[in-house]
C-alpha cells in the first residue's frame, strides 16, 4: 500500500469522525447510557470469541520475544474483560457532563451569561498495546459526547479491531453514527503522522506511553496535545514527620503497585532523621524485595544499598527499585523535585503546618499531597470517577482526566435586545 | 547575525523566562498590584518619550506604504497611552486568580481534595503591530503569575522595546525578576521558529493575527497553542423575531465597530420575513455606508445590493461590508453557520422559545447569543474583566481569555496518613 493510500485512509477516518461528532452533541444521556450498558453486556456474551482473537496477538508477541509484563498487559483474561464491562457500567452511572451550565451570572445591562459544557469534538488517542484501553477510552469519549479515533500499539491490533467492532455494532443498533468510535485498522506509523496534520478534523490528541512516542507526537501534531507522560514521583520525609506514618506511606507509595506512573521513584529524607528512619525502613523494603540506590549519605545508614548515579534521580523505574537521597532542608527537597521531577505526583510527610503549606503551594505537580501516598493520583481515588489517564500538560487538564476534562465550555447569553454602545 | 546566534538568543530568553516564572508563583498579590500601578504611573510620566520613539516606527511604516488602519493601530496617541495605564490599573483591581481553591471536597477515606489555581508558567504571545498589546498582555500575564515572552509585529519593534523596558525597570524596583517580561529584540522570523521548538521552557503560545501567521505557528509549535483566530460571525433573524429588535441588533453588530473580530459578517434572514424586514434594514445600512452582498433571494428585496459569491460566505471583512442570505429555516441557518462560521460568535433573534434553545445548544461557537448583539463577545462585556483575546481553540479556554484562563489548576490533597489498599 502506497503512502498516498494511508493519507486517504486517515483523512476519510477523520472526516467521518467529525461528521459523527456533530450528531453526538444532541444525543440524550439516556441513549448514551443504554449504549454503554449494551456494550458491556456484549463484551460478557462474546468473551470467548474475544479471547480467541486476542490469542493471535499474544502468540505473535510471544514469538517476537516481548517481556512478561508486556504480555500481561496485552492479554485479555476473563478478569480483564469483566473489568472493561464493569468500567462501562460505571461510566454509564456517572452524570453526563454535556449541557451542564457550570456558572451563570447577570450583567448590569440585564444579559444573563452562562458557561455550558460541550464536547471537544474529535479526540485521537494513541496508546500502548493494552486492548482494555480501547474500551475504556471509547466509553469515556462517547459519554462525554466526543467521537474517538483509537490508535493502540500494533501488537494489539486484532484485539482492538474486535473490541471496536462490538462498540460500533451497538452504536448502529441504537441509530447512533458508528463512526463515533473508530479503530485505525493498520499499525503504519506514517498513517499516524498524517493524522497529526489533520487539525481541521481532530480537536485533541492524547498520547499515552513512552518518551519517544510522546516526543514524536508533540513534534508532529498541529492540533493540541495533552501528554500523559511519565511519573518521577517523590515522597519527602521531613524531620518533623510522624515516622511511623512516613514508613507506611513510603512502603505503600513504592510497593503497592510499582509498575504504575503514580508509584514513588525517589524518596527524599531530611538529614536530621535519616539515621533513625532509614535503617528501619530499609528492612521493610527488603521484605518486599526492593532494590535501593542511595546517595553517599544514604549508604551510611543502608550499607547494602547500591550507590545512585545522576541518572537514578531522573529514572522512572516502574519496578521494585527505589532511589533515596538525604537532603538538608525542605528547600533542598523542593529544589530536587523541581529539577528531577516530572510534574506528576509529589508528597510531603510532616507534622509542621508551615512546611506542609509551603510544599503544597510551591511544588509544581498535577497532584501535591500532604501525609498521603502518591498512589492517590487517580481519577477514581480523587473522586472524578473513571479517567482516561493523567495529564502532565498544564493546559486544559493538569492531573487525572475524567469526563469533565473531556469537555470544554462555551458561553451562552440570554438577552432581550441588548446592543453595545 | 547567523542563524545559530538566533537560536542561542531565544534559548537564553526562554530559560530566563522559566527561571523568572518560578519566582512569580510565590509573589504576593499586593506586590503584583503595586507593580502594575507603578507601571501605569510611569507610562503617563513618560508619554512624550514614548510618542517620540513610536514616531520612528510610524514614519518607517508610512514609508513602507501601510494602510491608514494599520498606521492607526501602530500609533501611540495620548488616548492610547492613557488607555494602557487605565488598563493596568483595572487589572490591578481584579482579584488575583493564583492560589484560589476553586473547589474542595472530602473523600470517604478522609482525604480532603482541592483544585488550586496556579500560573501556567511561561507564555509566549505573538501579535500584530499594535504596541498597546505589549502592555495589556504583560499586565495580564504578570497578574496571573506567568512570565511572558512578547513578539509583536516588526513594524512596532522600537515602541514594544521601550514599553517592555518600562515594565522591566519597575519589576527591578520591586525586586521581582525583570525577565518576567521580555520583548524579543529582533523581528527575525527564524528566531520565532526556534522559539516554537522550546516546549521545555514555554508552556503556551498564543498567536493573534492573520491566517498565515496562525497556520505557521500551529505547524511549527511543539507546545500547546491557543489560537485567536478570525470571527466570521452571523446573526440569524428568525421568522418569529421581534423585527424592531432584530434591526437594532443587526445594525449594532455590523456598524458599531466593524473592524473587530466580533462584528457580524453575514446576516441570515428567514424567508417568511425577508420581504418585510430586508428593504427597511437596507435603508438603515445605507445611512452607515455599508456595502451589501446578497444571495439571489436577497437581491429581490434589495436591488442595489451586489451579488454574493461563494467566497463572501467565508469572508471576515472587518469593514463596512455585509453578506446577506435568505434561508428557509432555522435548520438551514445552523447548517450555514456550521459550514462557513469560524466558531467565534453566533446570534439568533427570535421570540420562539424552542428555536432559541435549539440554537443555543446546537451552534458550536465560543459565544452563542439569543436576542443580543455579537459585539458582546468580549471579556469585559461578559464579566471576566480584562482579556488577552478571544480563543477559537476549544481546548483550555474557548472564548474570551481573562486572568482565570491564564491559569490552570493542580490538585492539592490534605491527608493524615492515608494509603491505598
Amino acid at each position: 500500500m502506497g503512502e498516498g493510500r494511508f493519507k486517504e485512509m486517515i483523512l476519510e477516518i477523520a472526516k467521518k469522525a467529525k461528521i459523527a461528532s456533530k450528531n453526538l452533541v444532541t444525543l440524550s444521556s439516556n441513549t448514551k447510557n443504554e449504549v454503554l450498558k449494551r456494550v458491556a453486556q456484549k463484551l460478557r456474551e462474546r468473551k470467548e470469541e474475544l479471547k480467541r482473537i486476542n490469542e493471535k496477538d499474544v502468540n505473535q508477541a510471544l514469538i517476537q520475544g516481548h517481556t512478561k509484563a508486556f504480555i500481561d498487559r496485552l492479554t485479555l483474561t476473563d478478569k480483564i474483560i469483566e473489568g472493561m464491562a464493569k468500567g462501562l457500567e460505571e461510566v454509564a452511572a456517572l452524570p453526563d457532563p454535556v449541557g451542564e451550565v457550570v456558572k451563570m451570572w447577570k450583567r448590569p445591562n440585564g444579559l444573563w451569561v452562562g458557561r455550558m459544557r460541550i464536547p471537544l469534538g474529535v479526540i485521537a488517542i494513541i496508546y500502548e498495546s493494552r486492548p482494555n484501553v480501547t474500551i475504556d477510552a471509547a466509553g469515556l469519549c462517547f459519554k462525554s459526547g466526543n467521537a474517538v479515533i483509537l490508535r493502540g500499539g500494533k501488537e494489539a491490533l486484532n484485539s482492538n479491531i474486535a473490541l471496536g467492532e462490538i462498540f460500533r455494532e451497538t452504536l448502529k443498533e441504537f441509530n447512533v453514527p458508528e463512526d463515533a468510535v473508530q479503530v485505525i485498522p493498520t499499525p503504519e506509523r506514517k498513517l499516524m503522522e498524517y493524522m497529526l496534520e489533520l487539525e481541521e478534523y481532530i480537536d485533541l490528541v492524547i498520547p499515552r506511553g513512552g518518551e519517544g512516542l510522546i516526543r514524536f507526537v508533540t513534534e508532529k501534531a498541529r492540533m493540541p496535545v495533552i501528554k500523559h507522560y511519565k511519573g518521577v514521583c517523590h515522597v519527602y520525609v521531613d524531620n518533623e514527620a510522624d515516622l511511623e506514618m512516613a514508613k507506611i506511606i513510603a512502603i505503600n507509595a513504592k510497593c503497592q503497585r510499582p509498575g504504575v506512573c503514580n508509584a514513588m521513584e525517589t524518596l527524599l529524607v531530611h538529614k536530621d532523621i535519616a539515621e533513625k528512619f532509614l535503617p528501619d525502613l530499609a528492612e521493610e523494603y527488603k521484605k518486599y524485595g526492593v532494590e535501593l540506590r542511595g546517595c553517599p549519605e544514604t549508604l551510611k545508614y543502608i550499607p547494602w544499598a547500591k550507590e545512585a548515579t545522576e541518572e537514578d534521580w531522573y529514572a522512572e523505574y516502574l519496578d521494585l527499585i527505589l532511589a533515596i537521597k538525604v537532603v538538608n532542608s525542605l528547600e533542598e527537597a523542593i529544589e530536587h523535585i523541581s529539577k528531577y521531577g516530572s510534574n506528576h505526583t509529589e508528597a510531603i510527610v510532616t507534622e509542621n503546618y508551615s512546611k506542609a503549606m509551603k510544599f503544597l503551594k510551591e511544588v509544581d505537580a498535577s497532584v501535591v499531597l500532604v501525609n498521603a501516598s502518591t498512589r492517590f493520583n487517580d481519577g477514581g481515588e480523587l473522586g472524578l470517577g473513571a479517567e482516561i489517564g493523567i495529564s502532565t500538560t498544564k493546559i486544559h487538564a493538569y492531573g487525572p482526566m475524567g469526563l469533565e476534562e473531556l469537555t470544554t465550555t462555551k458561553f451562552i447569553v440570554f438577552g432581550n435586545g441588548q446592543i453595545r454602545t
